[in-house]
């Protein structure tokens, strides 16, 4: 099997060719054992008698590894302002399990009465409304897959020389969930929107009571009243009961714990768009606005924490998203950018909705490094830190989406690298 | 806004015209409130302090409901031989939350160390191959979203009468997940097939030993040694650390807890495939190897447990699937048969996966009759009660796919109904 010059090595030919692969010496000199002939696999305990029985409710294996949500300046249990981030780099495929989804919150999480809880749409409305969560159930709904990710995402990555951290301890404020829920046109429908009115403002149930503003086309496009993540109920720290989703705008504007909705004709300059969510740039002033969030992808496997013990066939594993739209294309380098081969992307593509990408590759034992790249269906393409960094500069904290480079040390170590 | 005969609204018109809806009476005068104007919400005691802090596992809300597994004959804790349903009427979407996916044990549940666990695959092999956990982890993978459903599920509805259960408790043993894992061709391509091999053996490390023959067409076509469920770990209950999935085929040849492959020239006859899963016809021979579950849908909101409790809007709400392929189409009756409407199907609608449909409905209060009936990519309909019996007696307990019929009385109750 002939290596391309970057050691990847073409998925078609791999899975096409497996025997070939193991015939180079390939997957079988590293993956598995020959079996001895005629001798017994060893009988485990296990096996020799009933097992647990059935469960209302099942939970993870007593051996699955420790897999949790990671903090890095925010602590287990802090009420208030703070954030906790799913690991990525330990999960496969794309959908987040819900216990797993990122957090973010401005006051902690409420612990909601649905009975109790009512939503209030108002302002330039012919006819204002009142909505239990029972009544909410009863409308139309849609499901649909889709990513949040918090407009903070990855700002360790601003830092002037690469911080040791792992890819789910910078990356991981970004989950995908199955949403369901009412579509929030046919609610704004049933209310009667006034001539003049442009724009929508969101409130949050939390005693922070985050607030946005949220432009009425975006509204009246894919915006959901989402009730189910996942199947079930939305997660306490997700929103429960109610949330507002805006698939592919920035986490913040999704708001949870969704009490109000007001029809107004401008922004509402809330301080949740003032005091932050702006992007400060070189020259003094700050962005605001900024919606949709920009194409990315990272490489959740090899990524920091896993060390590679031999030289041989490893799989890259990596996820790519854009608020935009579809992921059209990721492409992978494994000599630092030097070349770049398209990977695999795993059905389903779905717009605004984390894509598991895969690459199948060779390391050949030496010093290199990662990297992954991806462009939507609008042909936004994923900048470089530098690009990224030159254009918006370094006093931004939000929306940083640029190439990320994991280096790979001759010993089999990965690490953040500026590269 | 035109009501079709059987009062099913027509999906295009209702989404396009909500107002319209809302001036006829439709959605405003069961679902909602005015507010008053001027009136502002209560402030709820959640919104005045803190909430709770950052968590590392969330789970869900205090007040999400008792959603849990149901059981039938087995009961909670039973070991040996018994089965979970899934409680499709209280889900939403198309993925189960991993801790609801149905169960079905023959022995319980093994507590396996992954680290002491191997797989086998060996007989008509050029070189058998022992592979760990750990080892499997570095192959290439696959994720993809498919149904498993015991061949065993709805058999209930077999009986002579009908019987007064919820839709889960039917219907509940099939679930769904996004499922990760290697695909079995590259192992068995690394182990190397030799001539005249055209089946596998595969076994489960459960007490049980459970094993089936499975043609090696399917082994090499979609075939995958699954790892991850829902991003996660495989549960217990599910095969941790690593089972047998053919997407379509009939759950108990979806060997949990994989031991073992044996590559053989016919199939074994294995206890699980002579004394069990095989389907006895009216003429006292029983049907063999019936792999691909049918094509089949269930509505899963209106269903028993849930009393509709004023006419007017009620969306029609459920689940499709079929082990020969995609869901091509769903239609939907209000009328009990007498019309026919297609329904909306949620995207993705993916092969062997669970399909959402939807139909918006609107109840003028008389008792009437509610079905849907699938039609996959191959053409396959689904078949009514009558004529499944009627090919295949009621001596049968797997393979039940016909339509489903849930009666609607005036005063509002959904039941299980020969309609």
């Amino acid at each position: 099997m002939k290596k391309s010059i970057s050691g990847a090595l073409s998925r078609r030919r791999f899975l096409g060719q497996g025997a070939a692969l193991v015939g180079a010496g390939g997957l079988a000199a590293i993956t598995s054992s020959p079996a001895r002939a005629g001798e017994p696999l060893e009988v485990q305990p296990w096996m020799t008698s009933p097992g647990a029985g059935l469960s209302e409710h099942g939970a993870l294996a007593r051996h699955a590894g420790d897999v949790k949500r990671t903090f890095i300046r925010s602590q287990p249990g802090t009420t208030g302002s703070g954030a906790s981030r799913t690991p990525l780099e330990a999960l496969e495929g794309i959908i987040t399990p819900s216990a797993l989804h990122f957090e973010r919150h401005h006051s902690g999480v409420p612990d909601i009465d649905p009975a109790k809880h009512r939503l209030l749409i108002h302002g330039m409305v012919r006819r204002p409304l009142v909505f239990d969560i029972d009544s909410l159930k009863r409308y139309p709904m849609v499901s649909r897959i889709h990513f949040i990710e918090c407009s903070g995402n990855s700002l360790q990555m601003y830092s002037p020389k690469p911080l040791p951290l792992k890819c789910g301890e910078m990356h991981g404020l970004v989950s995908c969930s199955e949403w369901t829920g009412v579509p929030l046109r046919i609610l704004l429908d049933e209310a009667g929107i006034e001539p003049g009115a442009y724009w929508l403002v969101a409130e949050g149930a939390d005693a922070a009571s985050v607030s946005r503003s949220i432009p009425i086309d975006k509204a009246m496009d894919d915006a959901m009243v989402a009730l189910f993540q996942n199947g079930e109920s939305l997660r306490p720290e997700n929103g429960f009961p109610v949330r507002l989703l805006l698939p592919g705008y920035e986490g913040n504007m999704n708001i949870k714990w969704l009490r109000r909705i007001k029809v107004v004709p401008t922004p509402a300059m809330t301080k949740d768009e003032t005091s932050r969510y702006t992007d400060l740039q070189p020259n003094g002033k700050a962005l605001m606005f900024t919606f949709a969030m920009g194409v990315k992808s990272v490489i959740t496997r090899p990524s920091p924490g896993l060390t590679l013990k031999a030289p041989g066939f490893w799989e890259i594993s990596g996820l790519a998203w854009s608020g935009s739209g579809a992921i059209r294309r990721v492409e992978v380098s494994s000599d630092g950018g030097s070349n770049w081969q398209e990977a695999q992307l795993s059905a389903p593509v779905l717009p605004r909705a984390l894509t598991r990408f895969r690459m199948p590759w060779r390391w050949d034992g030496r010093a290199t490094v990662l990297k992954s790249r991806a462009t939507d269906e609008t042909g936004a393409v994923q900048p470089t830190r530098d690009a990224l960094i030159g254009e918006h500069g370094s006093n931004v904290i939000f929306h940083y989406n640029a190439i990320q480079a994991w280096g790979v040390e001759a010993n089999g170590e990965v690490k953040n690298v500026y590269a």
